[in-house]
């Protein structure tokens, strides 16, 4: 099946992912004069008492913007911001369908980081909380910070987190698979932008040791002055060896490949390096970095991608609409390191030792159980760290 | 009923009086194939190559936002960017319900004029049109002028133009009762804001020759340095006679008052000086300038306002669905003065000869054949004007 010509025709068919729909009845004068004037004014007149008040007056508390400014769109690079809307359309519809949430496509038509924050905190008043979506590096470091800091409702960059932690849960299963254990396995991570660097951040704070970044000029090597501010900082916190080479040198030996790069850049050569019961994570859209056919053919114990074509999706779809209802539900003012992780734990605990298989480490991301996992952990986790302004 | 109480009630327990829905399937592997990825990189791509394409392949082509800073809400004045959300909320299910359009409400956290451009700017490329809704004036003015000469959607203020066109629609049906003709009355219209001048201007391009403003100060004077930019470009074009007074110095001898102010401000004594079978808009909101039966009692022939609590509602919810519909099915670059006069004459035209009273002037908001009209009649007027980009 070609599902991109298929998806062409579908889209021009559709016109469209998602819709408005009103939920209260217009259908008479009471209506109106309930749901619009002169009714209306009073909810208003309580909202401008106590802005609190919008989350239980309004649907605020239940809607977030998929915000992009089209410049790191799946695998396809900076496409430009209405270029974009089909895939912030279509998470809109997975927001829905998997996490009740009600989301909503926003482009931004800007590449200046400044004029993006500055965009999203003038309209944050209408939302219950932010899911950045395909901002290129090091832009989105910025711009993810700073609404952070600015914002009391949470912010998530999903390239970043949400890869990291289904990243991180597919890790935790094919470990116990290959009975490894997480501080003790080497893993390299090639492409070191938004995604790799957030995985790299959060499997060491899930305790593993030994990471390696890999770009295009080879192995990250701390002091290495070719490196933005973001890569930086991260290589002070990996391949502490100070390693340098290609790719293929920073496989050897290695347990663990993560790709968050581009199509066919690796070779079953690389995947023969690497040590036994090798887990190869090739998750580059819409095409991965090496064939899963070809890995396992060159020895790879399990085979991880980004597609829905191949076992072992590793999609971030798993994570953002259950990580925004568990947010959502406890009115959460941020999402933290916490959050993050027991998102993760919920996704790998959602497949049971019996079921787990080297074809079938991660839930189906339409397994509705799956996302109600990540929901009522993430929800734990904020009411636990204090974040909750529900309950404390 | 106290609509106002049970309102609050009422939006407590709706939480929100619209929501998104996915309108496609993504229960399978072939679904997610398709919707997401990787089959979403076809149409992104074809957006990369002709934005134009984004109309086809996304929802933006049936997309508005109503879009406040919250300045001017209602009659409650500037209560605040989030407070304005559940008028914003309303005006979106009215959109849906009355003109199948799919509208979004959006906040903007700022009464900067360039700074409220900006971002509506910024974010255009994910819409079909703009609404601009309770933007205080001259603010309004300036914004709505400069997104028109930027932007190739149609922009609408709605609080001026949506307001001008019921109510001309309103004046047209109340002088075929009382027999009088646009280019012989004499009208006065309170509360020189944007939706006066707004009216005031509308009124002209029909064909009214004698109307005065009156602000707080009383009539506008051509030359007043008191007067706002806006306000001294009106006052060149009406109050002709160069009259200096009340507001009841104006009514006298007139035929039509239209009220755009606060709740309370006219009194009946000001209806008596009024000419013979007195046309009287009430429209501020929630509470009309003077309560209907003393304006009847003082000797009004027709009275309307703008609420549903009484007869002859004069409310934009007449307008705004059926022009942006019209509008966004024959992708207009925008809205011009041909559209909306036809607007006017559309929903005017929907009240017969037969059904026409003095409490029976307009449509009922909720008449569907009232927003297919003006629909109707906003396409023709696009395309004959040729600013449609589907037919011309």
């Amino acid at each position: 099946m070609d599902y991109r010509q298929l998806s062409l025709q579908k889209h021009a068919e559709w016109r469209g992912k998602i819709e408005t729909v009103a939920r209260v009845p217009v259908d008479s004068k009471d209506d109106l004069s309930l749901a619009y004037t002169p009714g209306v004014a009073e909810p208003c007149l309580a909202i401008q008492a106590d802005v609190n008040k919008s989350f239980d007056l309004t649907r605020r508390w239940n809607t977030v913007p998929v915000i992009t400014d089209g410049t790191a769109v799946l695998g396809l690079g900076d496409i430009g911001a209405e270029a974009g809307m089909p895939v912030m359309e279509g998470k809109c519809a997975l927001f829905k369908a998997f996490g009740n949430v009600d989301a909503f496509p926003i482009c931004i038509r800007s590449k200046d980081a400044e004029e993006i924050i500055k965009t999203i905190e003038l309209i944050a008043g209408s939302f219950g909380g932010i899911n950045l979506e395909d901002i290129s590096a090091p832009r989105c470091f910025e711009i993810e910070k700073r609404l952070k800091q600015d914002l009391d409702i949470p912010v998530f960059h999903d390239d970043q987190h949400g890869t990291a932690i289904v990243t991180a849960a597919a890790l935790i299963n094919a470990l116990k698979l290959a009975n490894k254990q997480l501080d003790q396995i080497k893993v390299v991570i090639n492409g070191p932008g938004s995604a790799g660097i957030a995985i790299a951040r959060f499997l060491l704070a899930f305790g593993v040791k030994d990471i390696s970044l890999c770009g295009i000029d080879g192995l990250l090597v701390e002091g290495d002055p070719s490196l933005n501010p973001a890569q930086r900082e991260i290589a002070k916190l990996t391949n502490l060896s100070r390693k340098r080479g290609s790719l293929k040198d920073g496989l050897a030996g290695a347990d663990v490949l993560i790709g968050v790069s581009v199509g066919n850049c690796v070779t079953k050569d690389m995947i023969r390096v690497m040590a036994d019961k090798a887990i190869v994570f090739v998750c580059a859209n819409p095409v991965p970095e090496i064939n899963p056919v070809d890995a396992l053919d060159a020895g790879a114990f399990i085979v991880g991608t980004g597609s829905s074509e191949y076992a072992n999706q590793i999609n971030n779809v798993l994570v953002f609409p259950g990580l925004f209802r568990g947010a959502l539900d406890v009115r959460a003012a941020t999402v933290n390191l916490q959050m993050m992780m027991a998102a993760s734990l919920g996704i790998a605990q959602c497949v049971s030792e019996d079921e787990l298989a080297t074809d079938y480490i991660l839930p189906k991301a339409w397994d509705k159980r799956a996302h109600e996992a990540v929901a009522k952990a993430v929800a734990q986790a904020a009411i636990d760290t204090g974040v909750s302004k529900l309950y404390r």
